[in-house]
C-alpha cells in the first residue's frame, strides 16, 4: 500500500529498539517533511557513524580517531580509573563534568543466564590496563543490578593483593524521590549504607 | 563531547518532532548497533524517500509513480469522494480497508489564525475534480476541530446548489470508553447527535 520508499523508511525505524509500527510510521512522515539540507545530513551521519566509529583502542570508549577524547586529554587524572558497561556512561559522565578521571568501558557485564561469561566483556585488556598503568583507586559504575555485582565481585577479587583502592557507585534514595514509591531492594540498601551526618 | 559523526547523528533525529535531546541520544546509539544491510537500508530510504515521492497528480496522496495506488485502480467506487487532511489519513483507511471510493488530499486546513486561508489549501484542483468526475457522495474526515469544522463548512457552502450528498465522519463517544474521561464537547456532540436503535 505505501510506496516502497516510505515502507523502507518505515521498516528502518523499527530496527530501533522501542520504535514500533506507529511511531515508525510518524517517523517516516516526519522525515518526508525535511529538507533537503536536513535529509543529506541524516542519510550521510548514519552512514558515517557506521564507517567511522569504533572503539579507542586503550578505554573502549565509542571514538572516530584511534584514541577517544579522554585517552587523549594527558590534564586527567590519571590516578582514578572509573569502569563502565558501556560508552553512554562516558558521555554521560562527561556530560554532567563529575569525574576527572579515566575511563574503561567493558563488553557489557557478566550474565550467565543471558550465556555471557567472564570472558566475554574484555576482562584481558582491563586487567593488562590496571597491571600497567598502576591505578589508586578503580570505581565501578555499572547499574546496580545483579549483572552489575556479580561482574564488580568478579574483577575485585582478580585484583585482590594488588594495592588498589576499589570502589563502586552509591546505591540508595534517590534526591527528590518519594520514599513510599522508592523499591524494598532500594530502599534496604541505603539503610544498610547510611552515612554519618557530619 | 561525541565524536563528530554520531553528534550530527543525534541533531538529525532531533529533526523529527517529538524527539529531544535524551531520545536522540538513544536512537542514535541504537542505530550504531545495526548491521550493514540496515544501515544501507535506512541510509538509502531516507534519500529515495526525499527523491521519488511526490504527491498523486490526481488525488495528492504521496506516491512514487505519476497515480498514486488508488487513483490507478479501476475497480474503486468512483461515486464517493473522501476528502482528507493529509496522506496518512488515506494510508489509515486502506489499511484498515474501511472505505472503497476514492480520496481527495487537501493541503492542509483553514487555520485563519495560523494564516493558512481558503486559497492555501489546494481547493481549486479539489472543485475542479468534482466538476469533472461528477460524485455523488462527498465525505470530509478531517479531525474533530475547529479547523476541520471551517474547512468542511466553506467547502460545503461553494458546493450549494450542484446536486451532491456532503457528508461528515460522525463525532461521538470512543467504543470502549469510559464516560467520565470522555470531554464535554463530545459528550454534548454525542447527545446532539444522538441515533435510533433498530
Amino acid at each position: 500500500m505505501y510506496p516502497e520508499s516510505i515502507n523502507n523508511l518505515i521498516e528502518s525505524f523499527k530496527f530501533l529498539p522501542g520504535i514500533g509500527e506507529k511511531t515508525a510510521e510518524r517517523l517516516a512522515f516526519a522525515v518526508l517533511d525535511l529538507d533537503e539540507e536536513q535529509i543529506d545530513l541524516f542519510s550521510s551521519s548514519i552512514n558515517e557513524a557506521f564507517e567511522k566509529i569504533h572503539n579507542c583502542s586503550i578505554c573502549n570508549t565509542l571514538t572516530d580517531a584511534d584514541l577517544c577524547f579522554v585517552c587523549k586529554d594527558l590534564s586527567r587524572n590519571s590516578n582514578t580509573l572509573c569502569v563502565v558497561e558501556d560508552s553512554k556512561t562516558v558521555f554521560l559522565f562527561e556530560k554532567l563534568g563529575i569525574f576527572t578521571g579515566k575511563y574503561h568501558v567493558l563488553e557489557g557485564l557478566i550474565s550467565p543466564l543471558d550465556g555471557i561469561n567472564p570472558e566475554d566483556i574484555g576482562l584481558n585488556k582491563l586487567l593488562d590496563r590496571i597491571n600497567s598503568e598502576k591505578f589508586e583507586e578503580i570505581i565501578f559504575a555499572f547499574k546496580p543490578s545483579i549483572e552489575g555485582e556479580t561482574t564488580a565481585l568478579y574483577i575485585k577479587k582478580i585484583l585482590e593483593g594488588l594495592n588498589i583502592k576499589i570502589t563502586r557507585l552509591a546505591s540508595g534514595v534517590p534526591i527528590g524521590a518519594d520514599i513510599e514509591y522508592v523499591d524494598s531492594l532500594t530502599l534496604e540498601r541505603a539503610l544498610n549504607d547510611r552515612k554519618n551526618i557530619e
